[in-house]
């Protein structure tokens, strides 16, 4: 790693499972997912297609599942990596940040399952807090167990 | 999405902007991060290289912090949609799996940070469950009010 030469990786084209759809467009979009959640649109505001190739990556999850919906928030500048946000008193580094401006900007939204139909791809979630159309590149089931910081840890 | 020849993502060159020393060689990673954590291994076990490039990154994180560690597990598979895992009763969808075989296989970590030095970009974390050697993608801050799944929701 100390040669920036090595620092591209090979094998990692990213692929896209499905898209976000979301109310939000250029300018208006929340800050973040629990504005987003807030907003207090209705059932069926935030859902994500996921496309015919991945639908049977589906079987196992239910309505009512939690799971990490992760997005790929590009276009975007990728080399801002001290960034002073409105809410931070200071510049802070981007990996103290959940700002979707990052070297690889990819989003993690810890969201509600509320429907989805395996045959068509639609999953319905409670909130997403990304621009309509953003790539959706990975959904994984939480697990408290790993997934939740305790008081020990 | 309907078109699988839109499926490849543009502009999604993974950057690594970090790798993961671990104990972890083929044959001997446990299964999850609780078992990392439980192998009770000494403190210095579990560390980040972050690369020069991106060191300035770091600032704002503290030890002590909470924090996600994405990773890159290729090479593997990515075309398993459908796996069955010891630990489950049938096969099951990859989204509904937390395993590392999956078509983006990005992998996910809530790890705690117990020290850290800007300088030299090294960090020390309680536990990682991926092999040594493994790129590190990102790092972002844990954030209780959007990560952790409370009963309402």
């Amino acid at each position: 790693m100390d040669d920036q030469t090595e620092r591209a990786l090979d094998d990692s084209a990213l692929i896209a499972i499905g898209t976000a759809h979301t109310p939000w467009r250029a300018g208006h979009c929340p800050k973040n997912l629990t504005d987003a959640r807030a907003a207090g649109l209705a059932e069926g505001a935030f859902r994500i297609a996921v496309a015919p190739a991945y639908r049977a990556g589906l079987s196992g999850l239910s309505a009512g599942d939690r799971m990490w919906v992760l997005t790929w928030m590009a276009p975007g500048r990728r080399d801002l990596l001290v960034q002073h946000p409105s809410h931070r008193l200071s510049p802070t580094g981007v990996f103290a940040l959940r700002s979707p401006v990052r070297p690889n900007p990819i989003g993690l939204a810890l969201v509600h399952l509320i429907a989805i139909d395996i045959d068509t791809g639609w999953l319905t979630v409670d909130a997403l807090d990304c621009f309509d159309g953003t790539p959706v590149i990975d959904l994984k089931p939480y697990r408290p167990g790993i997934d939740r910081a305790g008081p020990d840890r």
